[in-house]
């Protein structure tokens, strides 16, 4: 396993985590967590796998993903964790993994001759519809979609820059860290700072 | 690009606007709004291809479809454009993008090998699932199960009576003519009657 | 037809007239009904051949299928049928339904060359996904997440036995009612003894 998989596996693994978390928010039962925690941490990669057509999706055969996603339900369930004790390092490790998952949809994406403009769509798909149809699961409306802080906005630029940069002679490696560099940075800045888009 | 084309491209810009005043109607930002255009003007013929098998799904790569969207959201959010003083024109432009969303739902299912029966389906579900996802995105009931004037049952008799003309000697232009009149028509007596479909 | 396929439809059968008792439920009109009594009996093979990859998805061009959930539609309104009088009736059909689907979907993925822990998902999400899509088209929250009695741990519970007795040297179809006895069986005891999950 190369070092790009394992920080996606811990991508995984903390949005997993989220998805257990809002199930406990919503006080399901342990089978519901585990479905809530699935389609956070792959409901995105599966739409866009579905978009473009690649079948079967991503994670099927997954095993790591598999004992990922029932790790973070079962280490949830355990210790009865406290969303509210780790905001701070959900905020850091969310973002990283934004970071990754957008790159992960736009890599892919232009892999299966998807164009530019498609490819970025896919990659903020990537990273942010798991979330969203977790939401719909919980019957709340989806965050993503509420004026908030800039979430997708986020991935949005990253990758727009992401592509960009490919047309330079910038390594693939430094082009990733620069993408991460960014969201995580428009993540921060629009949590403290309050930014948020308008309301159309 | 032909005379289909444009009408279709029409239709898709009419959906979008609907699903752009939709999410001024729940306080969304432009993100969610242009989410909520994308999928009212393609949630139809996305679910279409992904029942069939068609890959990537028909919008993908396809960028008018991208530029008429941005521009709907866009327009809406620049404008501040207020649905009420459009109703009657949404009402005949809907009307004509239901028809064409049938038809062309209808020829590619059956260009791909689906027979008729669920061809007629295929045609309904293009039409009018893209208008009932954005409601589940809204976390609302989607309007099109709800007891109400006649919408997806319009597409449905007007499949229904493609499908037959298609066995006549009619060319496949002056059947269409048909096909979309008549869905006009049930919409606008529907609408004007007030007739409804009974309840389950 | 044999045998396995008559059990099928019945199964099909009973989950599109589940379906049409929740629209009267939530006071939909007959098309609305038609829909929920077609995503309660589909949805869950839908959403599994869509994963794996196989098209078109299972249902369409199957006429019987379309006849079975028309006639649902058709029996639930002309009769006003009240879902109370055939609880009993209800629980032992559905339970009978959802060892035939289980297992039906870990066949079919199997068959399709997915892993023995990803097929016994696949043969959950078949069985149960079908009520949890319907549950979102009516805007609640899916019963499948909410803590009550077993229902996909059962076919879960089944789905693993199932497996596992396939590397033994017992023939599929004892193999198939073991599964699907075991299945009823966690259901009526969870119901009776009002057993359920543990919260997360």
């Amino acid at each position: 396993m190369n070092f790009l998989s394992v920080i996606t596996y811990s991508g995984i693994f903390i949005f997993a985590l989220t998805g257990a978390f809002k199930a406990r928010t919503y006080r399901m039962d342990i089978f519901g967590a585990t479905v809530l925690a699935f389609v956070t941490a792959y409901g995105g990669g599966t739409l866009r796998d579905l978009l473009i057509g690649i079948r079967p999706v991503n994670w099927v055969n997954d095993n790591i993903a598999l004992v990922l996603v029932l790790s973070s339900t079962t280490i949830t369930f355990l210790f009865k964790l406290d969303y509210r004790k780790f905001r701070r390092t959900i905020l850091i490790t969310d973002a990283l993994g934004l970071g990754l998952f957008t790159v992960a949809g736009i890599e892919k994406s232009l892999l299966s001759g998807i164009n530019e403009f498609y490819a970025v769509a896919m990659g903020v798909i990537t990273a942010t519809f798991g979330g969203l149809l977790a939401d719909i699961l919980c019957n709340s409306v989806p965050n993503l979609l509420k004026r908030g802080e800039l979430y997708a906005t986020a991935c949005a630029i990253g990758g727009i820059v992401y592509v960009a940069l490919k047309h330079t002679s910038l390594t693939n490696n430094i082009n990733l860290l620069i993408c991460i560099a960014l969201i995580a940075l428009i993540r921060f800045v629009s949590k403290w700072k309050r930014v948020t888009l308008p309301e159309i």
